[in-house]
């Protein structure tokens, strides 16, 4: 196995990173009412944080990502972190001069506090007595750490897909903490397609006889229901068009249909393959918390509309949706840039051309980064 | 329980019909270079043949249908067909004046031959060693009905989805035996992304450790994977936007959050009964088959493009799509009619505007019976 020294990374790499650990022992409150003992936040940090400490930039991450945003854990990684395009020397969020934090969130299974966790009042793991968590409580979280590291105000706050939605909330939370934000691909709020997906994923993993309400931690996981739960998802990231130009019909033995029923079709073929990497890395107790959190996810909830909820907002925005994004589609991110706009705030609002599908906030690096360095360096 | 004798049936219904059964003893061909032994077929017919047998149209049904395309098998039954908004006396398909027929698919579950028949060969149910069958297959079985009713040519043969594919089928495999052909909803092929959706119910299904290769008969029944299939079609089969018009994020507590996994928002709520009452109505190893028959479908394969597939078509065609169907959109009706035109082919084409989505060819009646009418009476 080789290893590499930084400095044999490619330019543009931040190079070799820890995970670090931040504990609260605190109680911390949550939405819902309930609240946990205490929490442990994974998180990551690239580039120096300056002496007046306000050149800092907080990364929101998606629904199965985690703190390992940028760089490499080992010199024998294969892969960098999950947006290294995007952050690092020169690129979009430019760590020569940013000092950017992510940590995986509350909820999750990468190294933060979640229902894979040990409940400290029963020494087993939480399951399902983990409490139900919000972007909201996710989002206070992060406010933790941001007091912990003695930052006063984020220089700004991104994010894509869920990860936007925490954007969102740390601009309408805490607003005299964010003076920038950067939601890309989100919404304020799920439609009822998208519950709908995410409906479909739960039932696919709580259906699963190994889920067992949850009880499977050192047993046999529910990989079969994880595993149909990322197949459904994929196909929501992705676009018609990108699935077509990237599976077509193409067929695994291109000679002639098998006529059984093993995977035969490209697309079948990676939506397995897909599937099956998925429960390796993902605890499905966590995919179902985390879904639940954007389904409940509503910034224009109750009595307050959107704009209402916005009144407080002082960040200035940069808005970036795709134009195939059909998951969280550009109607969405208007609605937002709107209630902004009636609120007085600052706002560029930008539609990428791009056949990517939702996935194109992962992709679509050249553009992304434009838009970010001009909006972070004018 | 209040019985009703024919007449009592609204206005416009066919009444009571009987469900019959055509047996071929002779073996039949498949695609895949197999045959079956023997078939059955349930079929149902609703007004009268004429002496001429010149008036006789032909209904294809869906994934998920069945013979039962109209009236009532009994007096007792609270709902008509499935179609039966559109067959009967001054509907679109109009039984003072034509004879229609109906029979299931073969691979189906509702009294054809399929999966879960006694395979002949070792007195067991077929399960998995059914073997594969095609759109093509469905319509020669249908072509064997049509000549055991003495039928030379179909007055017009129609569908919508998986049916507007047999449609399709039997105006390019049949062109002498098919006068009209009224393709609805439908596509020459599948795309990647639906491709996909299948793919994921074919997933749930089998991962379902009740599935036991396909060998579940009389046993616990693979319920949770087909439930999560239907699922994820019935996402399909809607629109974002009736989506939104039909639950929105309305919660079935009003009032709060539940906090708590139970289905919660209306269409959360929905979905879990949809896939729990299908599972009460259809064999999961037919909704493999029919899945991957519908997967394999392709006029346009090989060597051929579609225009070459259609050259020998004669029958006159009203093709029809609607606005909101991303399952098989317009863009692919558009094909078929390309297609079509550039042999010459006499084609009337309507997108209905509608924000039903795919599921729009059951719900926009008026509309279909205006232009139905009008290309059969013309």
């Amino acid at each position: 196995m080789t290893t590499r020294i930084p400095s044999e990374f490619e330019a543009g790499s931040v190079g070799l990173v820890e995970t670090q650990y931040f504990q609260s022992e605190q109680p911390m409150p949550l939405e819902s009412g309930q609240e946990l003992a205490s929490i442990t936040l994974a998180y990551e940090t690239y580039g120096a944080l300056n002496a007046a400490k306000d050149n800092a930039i907080y990364v929101c991450h998606t629904l199965t990502a985690d703190a390992h945003a940028a760089g490499y854990n080992s010199p024998t990684d294969k892969k960098a972190g999950w947006w290294d395009n995007t952050i690092g020397p020169g690129k979009a969020f430019d760590t020569d001069r940013f000092f950017v934090v992510c940590a995986n969130i509350i909820g999750g299974c990468m190294g933060s506090t979640g229902p894979a966790s040990i409940n400290p009042a029963t020494g087993d793991h939480y399951g399902m007595a983990f409490p139900v968590v919000t972007i909201g409580d996710m989002v206070n979280a992060q406010k933790l750490l941001m007091d912990h590291l003695g930052i006063q105000r984020w220089f700004a706050v991104t994010g894509g897909s869920m990860g936007g939605m925490q954007a969102l909330q740390w601009a309408v939370a805490y607003p005299e903490r964010v003076a920038r934000c950067i939601p890309i691909a989100t919404t304020h709020r799920l439609s009822a397609q998208s519950i709908a997906f995410d409906t479909v994923g739960r039932a696919a993993i709580m259906s699963d006889p190994n889920w067992k309400g949850g009880r499977y931690y050192g047993e046999d996981l529910p990989a079969n229901g994880l595993s149909v739960a990322r197949m459904i998802a994929m196909v929501t990231y992705l676009s018609e068009q990108s699935m077509h130009a990237k599976f077509g019909r193409s067929l695994r033995n291109a000679e002639a249909y098998t006529w059984d029923f093993d995977p035969e079709f490209s697309v079948e073929t990676y939506l397995h393959y897909q599937g099956d990497s998925f429960v390796k890395r993902f605890d499905a107790n966590s995919y179902l918390y985390i879904t639940k959190a954007m389904d409940y996810f509503d910034l224009g909830a109750g009595a307050n509309s959107l704009v209402q909820t916005m009144k407080d907002v002082t960040a200035d925005f940069l808005v970036i949706s795709f134009s195939s994004d059909w998951l969280f589609p550009t109607t969405q991110s208007r609605e937002i840039v709107r209630a902004l706009r009636m609120n007085g705030v600052d706002v560029s609002f930008m539609e990428i051309e791009s056949s990517y599908g939702h996935d194109a906030f992962l992709l679509e690096v050249d553009e992304i980064t434009k838009l970010v360095r001009g909006f972070l360096w004018r």
